[in-house]
């Protein structure tokens, strides 16, 4: 049983740590991805394609909090068979966004001697 | 005076998401540098000069956390001017680097495709 359990504590851990590592870069997708308007399961799908499975639990929030902060602005569209709050990058957004995608390739390139003097 | 306020809440925002961005990857950054033991101090000397600045009231709890998942073994050394705790990497956390690792990668390659998509 012994190693059973702490096969599964090291999985759970493994788990906890993808989450920290990827938590971060979420913002900086999001952001990347509204230069043009999409409601939330759109962008969800967008991300999704691109191997950042995401979850409505957690995007939704995201939207309202970045929405919050004046990084997006938001609109409903009445066009479509029912109403969606279509999401954007705002100017604020934009400073942030070339700022973040700059620390991003620092990260990258500080991280990327950090591994090879390991 | 609304100008001011917002130039100072967008860098508030910017260093958040910022240390956001970073916290996912010292867990991978610190394991890696442990496969010769060092202490505390020696261990933050090493990463900062590698471009990664991170304070004692952050590293400190974080080593003790890390040994405390069986990721980090530790022990005393009395050898020197002072008696240090020295930690390096347990087998476990062996493991665990290298899933890391590979996550790290693949994070890298979805966020430049999402990056160069946005």
């Amino acid at each position: 049983m012994q190693s059973m359990i702490t096969e599964e504590s090291c999985n759970t851990q493994l788990n906890k740590l993808i989450q920290e590592l990827r938590r971060g870069t979420l913002v900086l997708a999001v952001l990347s991805q509204l230069k043009t308007p999409k409601y939330g399961y759109s962008l969800l799908n967008d991300l999704g394609e691109q191997g950042l499975e995401i979850d409505q639990g957690t995007l939704y929030p995201l939207l309202r909090r970045l929405e919050g902060d004046d990084l997006l602005e938001s609109e409903w569209n009445v066009e479509g068979s029912r109403p969606r709050r279509y999401y954007k990058i705002s100017p604020l957004g934009e400073k942030l966004l070339t700022a973040l995608k700059d620390e991003w390739q620092a990260l990258i390139s500080n991280m990327d001697n950090i591994l090879k003097s390991g």
